[in-house]
């Protein structure tokens, strides 16, 4: 017989009653009733029930025990008598009748419970974090990871698509986000970077040959920290040769669709093939954000021209000033009371905008000053230029049209979930495209790249030499779910004559191009296919797809939201020897904290 | 059509004559036939043959393109003319008259050549690395490492592992080998460490309750760095709980032979579930060394009975003084010069040993001065025991025993590839076991623990208090492949009592261990499985399979031997404000590469 088990503890059956059996798991509850003590035995696979009574050995020995102890029981399986069967668990039908039990380990004063879940402080939870992951979400969470991440893998490579490994240890680069930077012991003064994404690499396998390229990639961004974000994540980087964008697009909506269908528990998918593809100044428009939420039914109408002319002054001055009025509708609001209006009013002032103008409607019948103000009739138009009843209401943001979309964006939201129009049960993905490749920069009084300088500009040098720049679209992309954007992504510009002509516009001379970005532009000079690629966030797709608002729900051992590790007490004072060797020193002291601790010397491998 | 392709540059065929195509790819070969081009046109998928000749627009266009240009051609496909029919290609068959061509990217210069992989210096090869990787050696070995890695993925799922994530910013450990540490910005004066293997974590894993993980998992060593050494490198990181050593070479053995039959091109692999397993001593006495080469026949003897009373007087007083003698056979080497035994001899002392005895024999005739001192009678009692031949030579390694067993190992291997010995074609597998898991340190004159203080002692708590702790082995093994570690293993100690008493008999007080190792020692208070594993190196196993010696020809962007990556400039130097938000300086400026350079600060995502 094994010495740890026959069986794991979510194998036993019916049929196996009689058997003599050995299982091993953790002691995750226990409940004495009167000398005979009942014990749920957890594995990784599951729990079978043991039970022990005055006949067994077993029976001091688990009684003596605290929770979560690990222990091997031998016993017998017996069928369970009718009325405690358990049909809610796999081996509800049977339990262990235990003859002998040996203590693997015996566990101390717990510092957080197993067994219940009850909520706990997250430091707790983080410094424990292997008795938190005992815990059943945080182990269903993190074996789904694995699966979506081993599906990603499979899915990708029945794409066509090779994994490669980029290097970790990197250059520091002067764009993007703060790195982690990595002092050398060998070249005193210089530093690694730890890679915020592997960009370069993955434009560089492309040059050098390789035309399917995937990896399940750590990145790392020393940014202040939120709830969704991590200072190392994960993504599924990818890159392909010789495509356009709808190459693209067909590559991965089989991928994300896939996954969602294969770990979304039956919820709707947008299905590949048919990811809506909005225009970015579209999207702007029609949901106020570049992240629109489609569950969410509510359209953005711009109505600036019904105020070019109004009885309401305050839209008309805005109009006339160049500014714009988007409506946002409020289908079915005839019960809903005068104080459902202000309140969203009072919510938009709170978030900093100047204000949400309103229209109630009721039976047909106009409410509130802009109604009143503009005409009934006028309204009238409106409401059926949007194609609203006479039940609906109706909110206004106005102002520049930045700030009107933004806001008509986010009172969409509010008004859709205040009125629970969000579909639930569903995963709807889209695109934004066509980004615009410039911007006018009101700051800077010039005009500069709206995103990302290294994506092809739609038209290539012809559009560069012959378009108003800030007409200009690129071929860039945003993979969007459920109001999450998952991804960006671009066909890359691969030609050093348009990459250089695309820094000029945007104001910078071909010496800065060259002395930032020589690493790429030398590397396009040796022969490089034309490319593009994204990047989803695997955090998200987990995070979406456990439905969990925390990253840190959905990864093994998260660093907190000061970035420390809890459990391993990372970061960590070093030695004066290990800060030497690195050719730095603290430019502060550390505090109390920060004593060398005396350090066992052993000649031990790892 | 598709913008760049119709197909890849593999996939014409005979059956394909007369079909319309668009081709994508580098200019890999031109050649010019008067009048008639040919260019071999190279994918990251093979090679097609294309054709223009004066009727072809595209003729001066290919004519003037240097090569390494990006083209896309047009054009139809022909069958070749008998006598060019390419055999050794898959579209050798055909060739693509071209009919237009859009050239995609220009080629300069080129730093190294792609086709025909001439020898080029490293520094360079690195620097371009882009260049160097569309060479067929080196794209062939990077694609096999993807699928390896692929592979290995596949058969650990196929085992039942899981594979977890486990994170890259972490403590620095006060064991093992040098970490390499990471500023925080937001704990002044505290460091991450990269980790140097996911030890801990994975062992926290098992404690919380996962079965069998694994990870491909990133390693990283601050440690000067050899051929066989890169700075990052990845271990096929795994960890099983309720298991015994057998458990674990259960669970491994089919993974690593099937990876070394999928992709050993035909080459013989010791079958999963007869791997040898050889006892540490044994290993030491037979073969000289714990990392054995069992594709060499040669088999090392004690033979220092023989010699407790000799006429070769130094022999006697080695072994009279506790030394030993080591014999290594030279079979077959009757037709060998006094030289060959000489050089060996020579070559004994360059490598630092005092020097290789031996013994000549021809035709039964016992020749060279240790078989004169020793007596021929004497010496057939020594054949007789080893079962040697008449015509067999012997080598003598005498001294310490560490020392005799050193030489006698080095001296094996070259015996056998000095007489061609070594078997080729053939992968040997192999389990080193039984290590001990103490040893007598001579200079601190005081036991220590010989190889992982953290390996379970068999026998348990029962061998610490009871055995000699020389005589205790320890629950811990190596994979062994040709000669190489694979890696090293072991059933962990995972009960404190059993740790706090083996660092006891090592000299380390309670507090030392709780100061040190409280971490992992607080968690097993907590509830912890049995549970033991390995971490088989996977660059290694790539090196093996690909028959590169060079760690870095199976890495797609490696480091330098100077831990430099010469293409992207790593490291170098940061800016002042990078220095400052992570208070740290420099202890010394850098050379003069070290002045910051004017950076483009650009709004840009990257």
């Amino acid at each position: 017989m094994h010495a740890y088990r026959t069986h794991n503890c979510a194998a036993l059956r019916a049929e196996n009653v009689g058997d003599t059996v050995r299982l091993s798991g953790w002691v995750h509850r226990k409940r004495d009733h009167g000398g005979v003590l009942f014990v749920d035995l957890r594995d990784h696979y599951g729990i079978t029930q043991i039970v022990a009574d005055e006949d067994s050995p077993a029976l001091p020995v688990l009684d003596a025990l605290k929770l979560e102890s690990v222990v091997t029981i031998d016993g017998e399986v017996k069928a369970r008598s009718e009325g405690t069967v358990n049909a809610n668990l796999p081996t509800g039908a049977i339990e262990v009748f235990a003859r002998g039990v040996t203590v693997q380990s015996r566990a101390e004063e717990l510092p957080l419970p197993v067994a219940g879940e009850q909520d706990y402080p997250e430091d707790i939870r983080l410094k424990y974090r292997f008795v938190d992951l005992r815990r059943e979400t945080m182990h269903r969470n993190i074996m789904l990871r694995s699966q979506v991440i081993s599906s990603l893998r499979r899915r990708m490579q029945d794409q066509g698509f090779t994994e490669f490994q980029t290097p970790i240890l990197g250059a520091s680069s002067p764009e993007g986000a703060r790195d982690y930077l990595v002092p050398s012991r060998l070249h005193p003064g210089t530093f690694y970077a730890l890679p915020q994404a592997p960009q370069m690499f993955k434009q560089l396998l492309m040059v050098a040959g390789f035309d399917r390229y995937f990896q399940i990639a750590p990145c790392f961004r020393d940014e202040d920290l939120r709830a969704d974000r991590s200072p190392e994540f994960y993504q599924l980087d990818f890159e392909m040769s010789f495509v356009t964008q709808d190459d693209v697009f067909n590559a991965i909506e089989p991928v994300l669709a896939g996954v969602f269908e294969e770990f979304g528990g039956g919820k709707a998918v947008t299905p590949a093939g048919e990811f809506p593809r909005i225009p970015y100044r579209e999207a702007m428009l029609k949901y106020g954000s570049d992240k629109p939420d489609l569950r969410n039914p509510l359209i953005i109408s711009d109505v600036s021209a019904h105020f070019e002319k109004s009885g309401f002054g305050l839209f008309e001055k805005i109009v006339g000033g160049g500014g714009v009025v988007r409506a946002i509708p409020a289908p079915g609001t005839n019960e809903k009371s005068r104080k459902f209006f202000d309140d969203m009013n009072d919510w938009a002032r709170r978030e900093g905008f100047a204000g949400l103008g309103y229209v109630t409607r009721k039976s047909g019948e106009f409410g509130g000053p802009i109604a009143k103000n503009h005409g009934a009739e006028n309204m009238q138009k409106i409401y059926d230029e949007l194609g609203l009843g006479e039940n609906d209401g109706l909110f206004f943001a106005a102002g520049k049209e930045k700030d009107a979309a933004k806001l008509a964006g986010a009172a969409r939201t509010r008004v859709g979930e205040e009125l629970e129009l969000i579909e639930q049960g569903c995963f709807k993905l889209c695109w934004i495209v066509d980004f615009p490749m410039f911007e006018y920069d009101e700051e800077e009084k010039k005009v500069d790249f709206s995103h990302n300088p290294f994506s092809m500009p739609q038209g290539e040098m012809e559009a560069l030499e012959t378009q108003d720049p800030l007409d200009i679209l690129a071929w860039q992309y945003d993979i969007v779910c459920n109001g999450y954007e998952l991804s960006s992504g671009a066909i890359r510009n691969h030609r050093p004559d348009i990459m250089y002509k695309a820094f000029e516009i945007a104001g910078y001379p071909r010496e800065a191009v060259d002395e930032n970005f020589s690493g790429m532009i030398e590397a396009f000079k040796l022969g490089a296919p034309p490319h593009g690629g994204s990047a989803p966030g695997i955090d998200r797709i987990v995070m979406l797809l456990a439905d969990e608002p925390n990253i840190r729900e959905v990864i093994a051992f998260p660093m907190n939201q000061r970035a420390q590790d809890l459990m391993m007490g990372a970061p960590n004072t070093v030695s004066a020897k290990q800060l030497r060797e690195l050719h730095i020193r603290l430019a502060e002291r550390p505090k109390a904290e920060g004593e060398d601790k005396a350090r066992v010397d052993m000649a031990g491998k790892p």
